[in-house]
């Protein structure tokens, strides 16, 4: 992390339409070479328009004022109101670049303390305002727009001043933090006592703990510990109804798990306030290789590779398979060959044993295995070598991605999860009806896969398109693509999303996919915890049966 | 498994009042050198009365007819009423033992297919019949139970005839499986395709996978995958409102996890008639050790020792500490020390380098570790060695307890979660008040523990209560014991259940630790799924709010 966070409203330097923060990101020159690279890749003139100025905005005039009593943590200033318009998909950005931001909320509220978030939500309840929960602001499903129909008055409720450690168990290895923090502040609090939280999305800079529950935010382990979920101890959640707080424990069989109904629940049931999580020690110890997968199969034999490093009980913490396109982008093939980059890491025991053996599953598997590898390779969390670089372009993705708005190209992704049985076909169809569609529609343009995350049962592959749009026609343009990809993962038996949740954009894709009575039963639970239905509306489920 | 399940209806041979089937468990001569042994330790009288027989009850008449069209798969028989009247807890056996069968359901249902198990349902919630979903008949806490207040008409639907695998995938290694198989002929279907599901409760003989998944059953991996949960890919739940049919993933991020609501859900939203459930494959390497914990406080530098070790990342198989007079009961010490029964396995790999670093670390916390340690030993899954011999004893209690039932010794467990840095206190706390009460209740009696599951933030432990109880009493004296208990469990910290559910008999203590605005959600989805209330109400929330 060489960027620090800059707090949204302390500091207003958080860009408003796109990523991170204002001067961060690729430099003027930078955008430029960008721009060249793409146009050359594609054939077509790419040109970046300047970026919108919040001058040239005029945005709807707020609906509603607070109470004198939230005066202090509540505001209505344009920069507050346009940045919290949109998450950051591209579709956001693309609206936002454009200067299109018809419904912003009419206020935006800024509590620094869980009474202030109840202060807020009795306001909003009594007075009927839909209330939007905002994290990092980092979703990329319109899980925090606050476009949502029928809402005559939407406050934005960010939940950015909650961002502390508040009490630390070094002896079970977990700490009560607020919600509201987002990664670096948090993995800041966290390092001096040795542990971490090690939940590292690619949004981590600007995405937030009680985001990431509510999401069920998929962090940088590769097996094991993939999603937030199953490092949440305990939870509390305001919801209109009152409390929720769940005992902390290590485990329990009493019942559904409470927090499990709140683990992914989107801002519609309550706001996460803070949680008791799971922390890690920070590794001491790491062993990591890449593997080759040569051929035209080379991919589906990288994946035969993993299927059986995921069973294998070894659980490594890095097990990236990159097909040839994503690993020539990555910097780490030349696009004739699938490359694997697997990692373990430990902070009790060297790993020379989980590595040998698994490399020895790579090279059964067809892989190919450099003379050098086994040997223990600075990674994850320092900033030399490959995996370093990796993770630097990891997080910077999302800069360049504005840039790639600028020049109207199409630059998204899309993810999900099937059973190893199914994955070879799956792949096939899901690739094959993307860059059917990318064709058709852009004219050219890449479809790529890698495998963010690995199961026992099934792989969670991760497809990245880049494509140029015409100008003023790129939400049309991807609206289309996205349509014909998200027809074939649920044609193929796979989920609408492993790790970037439902939001408002999800909704066809999974009312496809989640029973029926399953909604019904969530509609109730939501009646329950927010009977006058402010939070959230049209995340998850409609309001109405 | 040397005993074959023999299905209840099919043979009529389950043992109507007590576990398991008839002819089973101890012989006469073996009953009596166990009521010796324990009149012995007491220093009390202990004499074994005789069981009761199926021609001493005089239940009542049932008090409906089930319609022509299920007049084939539901009966009325006395055995098949009595056998559902409880589950098999010590005050089940008890109350069964004395005869006392006051409200035995008044049809026993016994569904071969889902549409078998839809048309009951049917004609139940048609005729506002309560129906309580039974499994293998194993619960604990009062979550079979028939005697339901203000029920006036109750039905015990026995999903045992669903006992297949209907489909297989190797190579995800998962299949689909009918609710309503007990443990021995799952594995047995499992066997030859070189899988398992590896989940042994103790109850493995006589319990369903559907039970295991509405009470999150706690199975034999001491660490990961403790509890059924992470195992179920998918589920079919019938409910009132219709099927619930999850969607086969390895993992998703769409909302709230459907599973997670009927995991755990006791038989009170649907039942549950199919899950693909993921397996692994049957182990072939294995190594472990016994590790001796010396001194007064051997129990909790043991503990130390497996806190260092569930932080580890080494993910042993069994982790099982026991204290003193655990060991000594089941013969793995002399009573003078705590041990620590570690072991690993593996498909895929050997485990030297994993066995190696674990008793390393149970040196470094003062440990015992015996010379010939490391070496691999023959384990769970054989019927030879010291875990062959542990195995088989677990697995005998509950034959051992029908005749501790028959000599009025009170002969029960309960058992929970907490975090680390609660459990030292918490321990002794709980072995205080429990002790404490034993001897006031009952003049003498014994309390042991030992941990059964572990985490990297806390542990699960298990306490065994032995006491000799006034013939008549017993009920009276167990409910004082174990409501001192509850309330050490619950002012500590921990949970009421890790792995026993709560039933009826868990309610006072899970109403204390659930957090109502959960209930209210709970409740909210039930009137959904169940808007009649006709499934197994009382368990787990008041059908009225």
């Amino acid at each position: 992390m060489t960027e620090r966070t800059v707090p949204f409203v302390t500091a207003g330097r958080r860009k408003w339409w796109g990523w991170g923060v204002e001067g961060a990101g690729p430099s003027p020159e930078q955008a430029r070479a960008i721009a060249q690279t793409v146009a050359g890749r594609f054939g077509v003139a790419v040109e970046p328009r300047p970026p919108p100025r919040l001058e040239e905005l005029a945005l709807r005039a707020p609906r509603i004022r607070p109470p004198a009593a939230l005066a202090a943590i509540v505001s209505d200033e344009p920069e507050a109101r346009a940045g919290h318009h949109y998450g950051k998909s591209y579709r956001d950005v693309v609206r936002a670049f454009r200067r299109e931001l018809p419904s912003p909320p009419d206020q935006v509220a800024f509590p620094s303390s869980e009474a202030e978030v109840a202060a807020v939500l009795d306001w909003c309840d009594g007075a009927g305002i839909t209330v939007v929960p905002y994290g990092g602001g980092s979703s990329v499903v319109g899980g925090v727009e606050t476009a949502i129909p029928g809402a005559s008055k939407v406050l934005s409720l960010d939940l950015g001043r909650l961002d502390r450690v508040l009490e630390l168990d070094r002896t079970s290895r977990a700490a009560r933090i607020q919600a509201g923090v987002l990664g670096p502040a948090l993995e800041d609090q966290l390092r001096p006592h040795g542990l971490t939280l090690r939940h590292f999305p690619q949004s981590f800079e600007f995405s937030s703990l009680g985001g990431w529950i509510a999401t069920r935010s998929g962090g940088h382990y590769a097996t094991l510990y993939t999603h937030i979920d199953d490092f949440v101890e305990s939870l509390r959640v305001l919801t209109p109804a009152g409390v929720v707080a769940t005992r902390r424990l290590p485990a329990s069989g009493a019942g559904p798990a409470p927090d499990r109904l709140f683990i992914g629940s989107e801002g519609i049931l309550g706001v996460i306030t803070e949680a008791w999580m799971r922390l890690q020690d920070r590794p001491r110890f790491r062993a990591g290789a890449s593997v080759r997968f040569d051929g035209p199969e080379g991919f589906l034999r990288g994946a035969e590779a993993v299927r059986r490093l995921s069973q294998s009980g070894l659980f490594p913490s890095n097990c990236r398979l990159l097909d040839p396109q994503e690993a020539a982008t990555s910097g780490a093939g030349d696009g004739s060959h699938a490359v694997l980059v697997l990692g373990f890491e430990s902070a009790d025991h060297a790993l020379d044993a989980w590595l040998a053996r698994a490399l020895e599953l790579c090279r059964d598997a067809g892989g190919k295995v450099p003379q050098s590898a086994g040997r223990a390779e600075r990674s994850a969390g320092s900033d030399d070598g490959p995996a370093g670089a990796w993770r630097r372009a990891f997080l910077q993705a999302p800069y360049v991605r504005d840039v790639l708005v600028a020049c109207s190209v199409i630059a998204e992704t899309f993810e999900t999860a099937v059973s190893w049985d199914r994955f070879p076909e799956f792949h096939r169809y899901v690739m094959a009806a993307t860059r059917d569609a990318v064709k058709r529609v852009c004219g050219s343009g890449t479809v790529a896969c890698r495998f963010t995350h690995v199961y026992p049962d099934g792989a969670a592959p991760y497809y990245s398109v880049l494509a140029p749009a015409r100008p003023g026609s790129e939400l049309e343009q991807w609206a289309e693509i996205k349509a014909a990809a998200s027809e074939a993962l649920l044609a193929g038996g796979g989920t609408i999303t492993h790790h970037h949740a439902v939001g408002r954009d999800h909704r066809p894709g999974y009312d496809r996919e989640r029973p029926d009575a399953f909604a019904e039963a969530l509609r109730a639970a939501k009646r329950a915890l927010d009977p006058r239905g402010i939070l959230n509306p049209g995340v998850l489920i409609d309001p109405a049966a």
